[in-house]
């Protein structure tokens, strides 16, 4: 693409380098910039660098937070008995939408990947392990994706809790809520078959 | 949604703002930010407001530039007895990648507009005016988009330049490349049959 200015080309540069903004769209988002008012593109530019300068993360559950302890970890209404283990923030946002957990998260970080040279001790196991004990946790929900990486990482944490004789439960994998039988994955049907659950009526 | 931060709420707000960009699609970009370097949004950040406090536009035909003039309208390699009226830079930069284009251009800013409240006066169509006599342009070409406002747009003006005795041509309606008959709507196809050229081997 030629530019008129180089000015256009920076920002377009950068705007494009973000995940799912390819060129054109990046170049409509800085030409739609040009036409708001000056103000609008001073607010998005400092509420992002506010984000990345001042953003801290809960001392507990690791989770993004603007406080040393997040709402989540502070609250008096969620079940202490439970705790979720998660990727990242977006799995806690996920869940917390459902409504249907009431417990305590614990945000890893990431999860086991030898390729992208991510170990155990990239991610925040060790401080979940310290957490446990006089915690008050009785089962740890494991709630990672059922990829390979998800599953060495909840192995390995399982590995990790044997000691502290708690339940360690997975979320359920099967057939999604609406999906259909015939074109559901044979690994996903087997799986679903194995872990069936009692109908009650 | 619930958002575990303010500071990642306002950013979220900020963003989802763009044209195109819901909440979900913001919170993914935000929390991609948080996972990369400071530097990164840093750069972003300037480059917008770099964009949004240092852009200037050509004195002549009114396109972003970084100069006083801009490269096209300063470049000798220009034929400059061709004038081409757009809307806005975008299609400028249309125009250009079609590499079909040889003469300058002159940018309105918009189209004339009664409902949201956009008559000749808030437009560039004064200083085009002013730049006919003494110009050498000998055709001027209408490329508006071929809506209401486009079509009053490209009316006013036409009278505007009635007294210069210049050539005044619109660019060609009719059926897109690749485009079937059958399901063509029956105004462009009308208009296609009106205004059909001559078919040289």
């Amino acid at each position: 693409m030629n530019f008129p200015s180089k000015l256009i080309e920076d920002a377009v540069n950068e705007v494009s380098k973000l995940p799912g903004i390819g060129k054109k769209t990046a170049l409509r988002l800085v030409l739609h910039l040009l036409k708001q008012d000056e103000k609008n593109t001073r607010t998005l530019a400092s509420s992002l660098l506010d984000l990345r300068t001042k953003i801290t993360y809960c001392k507990e559950c690791h989770n993004i937070s603007d406080h040393e302890q997040c709402n989540i970890c502070a609250s008096h209404k969620r079940d202490r008995s439970l705790l979720c283990i998660v990727e990242d923030t977006p799995d806690v946002l996920a869940i917390e939408n459902t409504s249907q957990y009431q417990g305590l998260y614990h945000v890893l970080g990431g999860v086991i990947s030898p390729i992208e040279g991510i170990g155990p001790s990239e991610l925040r196991i060790d401080s979940l392990v310290k957490r446990i004990p006089e915690s008050g946790i009785k089962e740890v929900i494991l709630a990672l994706s059922p990829t390979m990486e998800g599953d060495t990482t909840a192995f390995y944490i399982t590995k990790k809790l044997k000691e502290y004789n708690i339940k360690v439960s997975t979320i359920a994998r099967g057939i999604p809520i609406g999906g259909e039988l015939e074109y559901t994955d044979e690994i996903t049907l087997g799986r679903s078959i194995l872990s069936r659950t009692n109908y009650e009526v």
